[in-house]
């Protein structure tokens, strides 16, 4: 895309309510705009990243078997009320609203309930056993506080996995296999090396419950991590006795802050039971389905990854989630430079490499290289008539501090898809 | 995708209270659920169909230079005050909410105002001008009346574009792209020969506003349509000034009912006066910036195709938007069906080709083609021992009623991804 085309600009300060590095980051290159606190518009950046993790989330879902579908916020209170998950006594963050033609409801928390009802218009025997359903899909929550930028909004972007077993023992072995496919999305989005599957409170139908979190001090939660076996433990579940369950010396544990970037819970029967959703068995027995839950942030992971992996000038996108690969800058308005940057953007094009071009005239060097630092995308690939003159394009990575100069060649067999 | 995986079942009955034709085909089909009046969840097959469909939507978007973006549904009040649309005497169609924390929102029925006020942060000078942007977001309208299905929700899926002209001429060209991508997206949906440009009531800034309305008995429009002339009046503008300004002939035009799938407005400055849109022109001055709008109902659109693209058996799904290219339907449970069929879909998947398969073992033959015939993908493909005796495989569109054996190398050509 053609930088001077597209309509968002750079800003040199943040609103000064946002007081979170990722807002404060996000919206000063152009990818996020406040509407109302913990409410944000995605700008053509912004929803670009958006994209990218969901696609990478999608895929790991669809590796598990997971089958995509999508349901509304707009909830029916009938089926909330036989779960006591209606009543604002009982879950105190629902949006409620009226229908004009009559009736109460309310904008989807979290989709249990009418995922579970659904389900049992289409599970009668064992042989409908096992499956899961998953969906990219916007909730909304009434939060008192929402001051963490994209990390904690009233409206977000969840993907929400739900698992349907015949007993534990079927759902146990899922679960592993979905807790493997969350280190997978962690590592391909590039916080894996910071990320710890952590024990968390379970319930009736598990000890534990699992988060996953990231270590950053602008998270909400503390954990206490062992490096050695690579896991952690949420603070509300530290004590002695989880300790010696799980085989951990206290020594060994290091006290951090940190972000949940997803959880995975066995719910049982929690929700099969009081919304029938039930099965004929082997033997002729009716049995409560076993399910588990699993979601992800989206969102929120955007807003961590942000958090994570930036610097004082800017963020440093992963490749994976990364709006662009590629930054094209044009350096001065003289005809060789326009003419050579102009050719590299359109042989990119034509390659499938995706390449932000930095076109705007009358616009220095100098801000060109700090709008390129902000923005993060991971190549930024300089056309000046220095570079010309020295044999063709300075390439730098983002993440690193000296770039070089390179031909046409070179740059294109280092940039090309794989 | 193996259809013994997929959670969903086809049923003989639609719930009693579906009336319009979309809703019964598309539950019974497994494509849809309903959750409350006016609300639906979108389950795999649907999911597929809406995916489809966006993704033409937005090609076409990508075309006339629309840079996506993505908006919340909650909804700033302070805004929509300025535009005196907040109000419930003024607009009655609002999910109003309250914040926790404090303060009143609504669930956006459109965004013409949010995405002014956001624009005024970053339009400056006539040099950032035009420009258009659009999204696919899901709107929310407290309807008195929702009996038509997936045609007309409470929550839907709608494709807004809206476009930023310096003035009235810079705006009138753009509009006349954009009705011409308009015509490209239902010609590609399978539905441009019952769709016509509809000339509907303007306002203070244009003499018209245009509608695209498709044929249909389930419409809930009336127009006037002139054959000849490829055009169409509604009936809320149909007068003798009107017929005579057009240039059209009385005897010439015939009523029919039609649900409008798309509609193109001329706002002007309605909006961008009061939200403070302004630039600064060429001479210094400072000018209003002058806007359209341009809405697409997905989920309507996808409505609108079952209605018009169907028989007693099913629904007829054009290749463009179908969950599938083709079902492959293995009858009978002998070895020889069941690994010549799980061939060709290996086959299939090995190439691109979307296939669902019917392997479904102890469903009859005359079950699998009524389901297949209810599901609408538009090919066939019947593995049976008779097939294999005669040859290879029995391919029939599902738009034709005889179907006829091809080799495995024929059908591989007719079904190739171009």
């Amino acid at each position: 895309m053609r930088q001077s085309k597209l309509f968002t600009k750079t800003k040199k300060e943040a609103p000064a309510d946002e007081i979170s590095k990722n807002a404060e980051l996000l919206t000063r290159g152009g990818f996020i705009h406040k509407e109302m606190a913990g409410v944000y518009s995605y700008l053509p950046l912004g929803l670009r990243v958006l994209e990218k993790i969901t696609e990478v989330v999608r895929e790991e879902m669809n590796a598990v078997g997971g089958q995509e579908l999508h349901m509304p916020a707009l909830q029916d209170k009938t089926i909330w009320e036989k779960t006591d998950r209606w009543d604002d006594a009982k879950v105190d963050n629902w949006f409620k609203t009226h229908i004009k033609a009559g009736g109460e409801t309310g904008l989807g928390i979290t989709h249990e309930e009418p995922l579970t009802a659904l389900m049992a218009e289409y599970v009668q025997s064992y042989k409908d056993l096992p499956f899961a359903v998953y969906q990219f899909q916007t909730k909304f929550r009434n939060e008192m506080r929402a001051k963490s930028g994209i990390m904690r909004g009233r409206e977000f972007l969840m993907k929400d996995l739900y698992s349907f077993s015949k007993n534990k023992d079927e759902h146990d072995a899922y679960y592993e296999e979905v807790k493997a496919a969350y280190k997978k999305i962690y590592n391909r989005l590039g916080i894996g090396h910071l990320t710890y599957v952590t024990f968390a409170s379970g319930g009736i139908f598990a000890p534990f419950s699992h988060e996953f979190q990231t270590i950053s001090p602008a998270g909400e939660d503390t954990i206490y991590v062992d490096e050695s076996k690579g896991i952690a433990i949420n603070k509300e579940v530290y004590n002695d006795q989880v300790l010696a369950d799980l085989g951990v010396e206290k020594s060994k544990l290091v006290e951090q802050r940190a972000v949940e970037v997803g959880n995975i819970f066995t719910l049982g029967t929690r929700f099969s039971e009081p919304l029938e959703l039930a099965y004929t068995d082997e033997e002729g027995k009716r049995q409560n389905v076993f399910m588990g839950s699993y979601g992800i942030g989206v969102s929120r992971l955007m807003g961590t990854i942000v958090e994570v992996l930036s610097d004082d000038r800017g963020i440093i996108w992963p490749d994976s989630v990364a709006p662009f690969k590629v930054h094209i800058l044009g350096l001065g308005d003289t005809e060789v430079v326009t003419r050579t940057a102009t050719e590299l953007y359109n042989e990119f094009t034509a390659q499938g490499i995706e390449a932000l071009y930095d076109d705007r005239q009358e616009v220095s060097a100098g801000e060109k290289f700090a709008d390129a630092d902000l923005v993060g995308i991971p190549f930024r690939v300089v056309v000046s008539e220095r570079s010309i003159k020295d044999g063709g394009y300075e390439v730098k990575k983002r993440s690193e501090e000296k770039g070089k100069i390179v031909s046409r060649a070179e740059l294109l067999e280092l940039l090309s898809v794989k």
